[in-house]
């Protein structure tokens, strides 16, 4: 159990006026209870309340350690667990649940009058979850660190005749053998007119001279994600391609530069876009400059125009411009970097000036 | 698009007494659409509705292929997303809604009162995805064929002094190079006392003489899941061993030879179930017998004494009978299988009788 966290949470409750909450997101209750279920299409919550009632619902089948000091209410595929859930929620208020508890559970609560009214509250848990402590940083450095080392090794996989698949089925082992504990989301690896799509999946196109290699891994390391993009060229790079990839990285490098406490979140995504904007390419740089990371590879908290929060200490997020051209070639530079105290620390430390490989 | 399962569907949806529907499980809109999008956080929707209308609700960050024949809807991070579907849906009828939406999308077409009222009615898409067509049935048996033979190669992996984790870091590969595409679930490994755990994750564990072997692995091949538990003894197998091995067999065996079509699901659950209690162990049989599954890992329908529909040709689904004694050791037998015209094809043919490692 984590009092303090969920003390944090229960004040940020109060700022929404509310004083109970069902939490269901596994990362939300891990990072809460210091228990990690994976539920499946299962039931798993936390319910917390203001008076300092702490509830565990798990399915008999779920293995949690000896010791946790939370009520726990157990319950088999056959139980109605929703109606064991009603019985903790105080009907005469408000209830806050979590973003992601889905319909199949939420329905039955509404239908079962289990609370005077539902509202989405897990802005209190994600901006709790968004200010990261002393420990939680130092895993972040350290899965970080990984992706860097991991980095220099996946660039040296590129090689004539090879696909995409073939490389980023290489890319476990490397993460393992470096100390990681997986991926923390599925490697992407695009070459040439492929690096277009910013989601794209590796698939079996062969390596030509001229593309660009663009590469966006993340390793997990007990527990905490990392996340990082650099985008190499094979062989040569076309005129084009050192414009817009000098201009991305501007864009990357700008943006990390005017990170401090107190900055508006906005101010990172419109300084990169405007690097971009101003030589012509804004339509091409088609999403936001980034997202939060910490226990899950996307937290809550956009690093877009639209998310006015003023950047404090310990919050980390990813500044990832990118220029996308259709049917012809793509980059994208991004870093992990963290509000300090008196301005910003950059978790990812590769290099960004362009590099070729031979 | 897939007309025909689409309309399957909306006749499911009439049997509910509802007429619109909105879906967001990227492989049910797989299922209906042939297209596939993986949108994380972001919302994914399609609406359908009796009056023929089929609509995609797509970020400007998704890529899918051109051609499709639905209405499609973009929008960017930054738009009002959930305005645009409620903008669809008719505000005069009952919505009838996914049962994975999670609240915040559900919660915003209530509070703009998009629809008469909101109802899970996902069983109309889940009954008809849960009758494999006959190209489904193909892909399946391939899958499970990929997972029978690497069985056999797993089982080759134990020898003295390896752990459960050195183990499951090499099925990837494994799985790779006998033409699959990835794993349909992380694989469990299970020596001894954790096989007493269903859902144990591979750890540090040594292999010890004596120890059970469980593997329950399973492949994704063209999209569709295999599925598969064995487990073996390293050197030796001990009475208790053997008696309870034997007792999970005839268990497995027993439910697999009732099925055709017509039988009640909960039929074999009770078969199973019942062969398990008669000697005793019926506490140590902890969750239902099995799962439907294809396109996901878990599909809905439950292979458990609460469900009563009736076995229909084409209906694929597990087979997993198991006993647990806790801090000692488990075992589970799995297989899939198929309900056929006038009986039951089973997926998996790995043998079952029991095999000592040496």
């Amino acid at each position: 159990m984590k009092e303090q966290r969920i003390s944090r949470v229960l004040a940020e409750l109060e700022k929404l006026g509310l004083s109970q909450m069902l939490i269901v997101d596994p990362m939300s209750i891990y990072y809460l209870t210091d228990v990690y279920v994976l539920p499946f299409e299962r039931f798993y919550g936390l319910y917390i309340n203001r008076g300092g009632r702490v509830v565990m619902f798990l399915n008999k089948l779920f293995t949690i350690p000896e010791g946790v000091d939370a009520e726990k209410v157990w319950y088999s595929d056959t139980d109605p667990v929703m109606d064991y859930v009603a019985e903790y929620i105080d009907p005469a208020q408000t209830l806050g649940v979590d973003k992601d508890i889905k319909a199949r559970f939420l329905l039955p609560l509404m239908e079962k009058k289990a609370a005077a009214g539902f509202v989405n509250s897990s802005l209190a848990v994600d901006l709790t979850r968004g200010i990261k402590d002393a420990g939680e940083q130092e895993k972040m450095r350290v899965a970080s660190h990984i992706n860097d080392l991991a980095m220099e090794k996946f660039k040296g996989l590129i090689h004539e005749g090879v696909t995409e698949k073939e490389v980023a089925d290489q890319m476990l082992k490397i993460y393992l053998d470096l100390g990681a504990d997986g991926y923390s989301f599925p490697p992407i690896v695009s070459f040439g007119a492929n690096a277009a799509d910013p989601h794209h999946e590796p698939d079996d196109t062969v390596i030509r001279e001229g593309d660009c290699v663009l590469f966006d891994v993340g390793c997990i390391k007990d527990g905490y994600c990392s996340d990082m993009t650099r985008t190499f060229y094979y062989k040569y790079a076309s005129d084009l391609c050192r414009e817009i990839y000098e201009l991305v990285r501007k864009a990357n490098e700008s943006a990390e530069e005017k990170i401090r406490p107190g900055v508006e979140i906005c101010e990172l995504d419109n300084t990169a876009r405007g690097i971009i904007s101003e030589k012509g390419y804004g339509e091409y740089f088609n999403h936001r400059l980034g997202h939060f990371i910490g226990l899950s590879e996307h937290e809550f908290g956009d690093v877009s125009f639209t998310n006015d929060w003023p950047a404090q200490a310990g919050m980390i997020f990813s500044i990832e411009p990118g220029i996308y051209l259709p049917g012809d070639t793509g980059v994208r530079i991004e870093d992990l970097v963290m509000v300090t105290e008196d301005g910003v620390e950059r978790l990812n430390v590769y290099p960004k000036q362009l590099q070729i490989i031979e």
